[in-house]
């Protein structure tokens, strides 16, 4: 179904700069489990290595934001980009990071009014109030 | 700069539809500023009402997410969207609400690479591992 | 503020292939007046007969739908895309067709309601219901 | 395959709220089918009023658009926004309403020529005509 | 799974519109195999003439830009819209014109990072620099 | 105008971090001249480095992509997301790389054609033809 392979473990295995990044990944997470989309990034190591890095350190390292606030915003992203495997992907990540089903149902809102909103905003050409600028 | 007028106050006070709205934004919101969003609206009574009803519904209601993680969603769904006025908009409120520096370059983070992701994601087609779906 | 030069009318004179476009243009539309979309194409000849050629084709030949459903429909393409020239263009161009402020209205809420729900199917990746596919 | 369960008619007779939503449905679309999209939903009740209770009035209630431009309008958008769900469901529904194969073929030629005149317009970013602008 | 049929060539050779249309793919391309694209396009005529004369002309015709480079601009586009259809058709199409890994993986990485930075100018809203404007 | 400061030169030489990276940019770019869209992203000291790490690596590192064919699949993103920033400083970059109105025209016609082919196939929702598919 996809464009290119999707790596299996035994394929992994034999390519070091690979097999890095999935340690690294089942370290992190501290989990066996691998998904698709870094079997897919497998074929192209670079892109490979620098994605995991930048999931990492935005997604992984606390900050300011904490980490289930971070999975609703990725998730709004997806849906808003119509992005099937991504809006899979996340779903599940944020209900393993303790989403309930009455957080699920406010996000579903307001991605929905914030698609809406944004459509009659765009359609309108609205423009934007001098009190939203920045000096 | 609009496909349709924005509706000054002198015009809102005519109309009891409208102005019936306005009044309600400015007592929910504690302020007598109306954005230029629902003078845009004002053209449009009905959509005007649902919208408003909505808005307070979903953003405004206390509920399962605090009012500032509502408005970082909005945000990645309009940057998401290129909408400028929406971008504008909901920046400046999650900055009333109390975002952080800190947080806005999170988010702004967090929203660039859900979309990077997303595009590789479609761009490989990568199908869905089985572990992601609901029963 | 293009990325192109917009042609003038005197530009215009002097390059026969833009000059049979926008004589064809002024005499479709019984006006005197071409639009910066056509004084941007102007620098990709064949660009701009294609594109004609094809818009005259498809919103202007009479055919099985009225030419202000048309402007209608490409208005809520428009929106949906963040067309800034695009959905002023099309609502100018409907409203010189007859839109009236009520289809106005109501072309706006389904666009709006439009997009919410394209975003609520795509958050929770809702499968097609078997009666909906063609044999 | 979705991200949430889908309600059998069992589940729904359980919840008064989503099963009083259902029965408006069904008698609004005088049909005992039930499309996915509001299994779905139902696992939000909130979300499910308030979306149908738009559709109700957007959609259905007589206005100054008939029902089956509404749904033109809707396929163009859920064509835009890629979203598998809603231009299937859209597509039957428009079917249902009377669309012919002649209005269906010039409705798919419009969709794709307003996202080919959308791009050009953002690629080379075309100011908006004065002429097009409203006072 | 799609809203139309998909014409088999027995219904091709009964219809000479698109017969002729068919016949041409055929001999241009070199190769008997009529991609599900076309077969849906064929219930309608006129848009499939067109759809195939537009791609023969920017496509084929040899030009300022190889055919390669236009493969990899349309799978750009197509994974930016979240075209399944078309991100595997075209990922198809820029192998058989000699696509290598290293320029997939390439590829990739651009679509990746131009919609990450696409993502973080419109959430800011980043005014363009006026050297970037053209007198 | 923009939702968040633009850093000047002077500000910039106050944060060793941000300076490093406009340090960086110019001696990689060999100009003294940096855009605005650094100027934004010096207020997230992390987004600046890792985007800048990101665009050095990916755009101007030589590779199995030449460096305009890298500029072209970037405009193509950029328009197809609306992202009037990005068209501005990426056809600004292209130009700068060499690119010829002969070759900017027929990436426009791409484009164009590659979004509407790709609304047409989601519009109808053609199924992928398994020869497309890897195994």
């Amino acid at each position: 179904m996809a464009t290119v392979k999707l790596w299996t473990d035994d394929e992994v295995a034999k390519s070091p700069r690979v097999k890095a990044v999935f340690d690294d990944i089942r370290a992190t997470r501290k989990t066996e489990f691998v998904n698709n989309f870094w079997r897919a990034l497998a074929n192209q190591p670079g892109v490979l290595e620098r994605t995991w890095a930048s999931v990492k350190e935005i997604m992984i390292t606390p900050g300011a934001l904490d980490s289930l606030t971070k999975e609703l915003i990725y998730i709004a992203v997806s849906a808003t980009n119509s992005c099937s495997y991504c809006a899979h992907s996340h779903t599940a990540a944020a209900r393993a990071k303790g989403m309930t089903d009455e957080q699920y149902a406010e996000l579903i809102a307001i991605i929905g009014m914030a698609n809406e909103t944004n459509a009659l905003a765009s359609a309108m050409q609205i423009p934007v109030d001098s009190e939203f600028e920045v000096d």
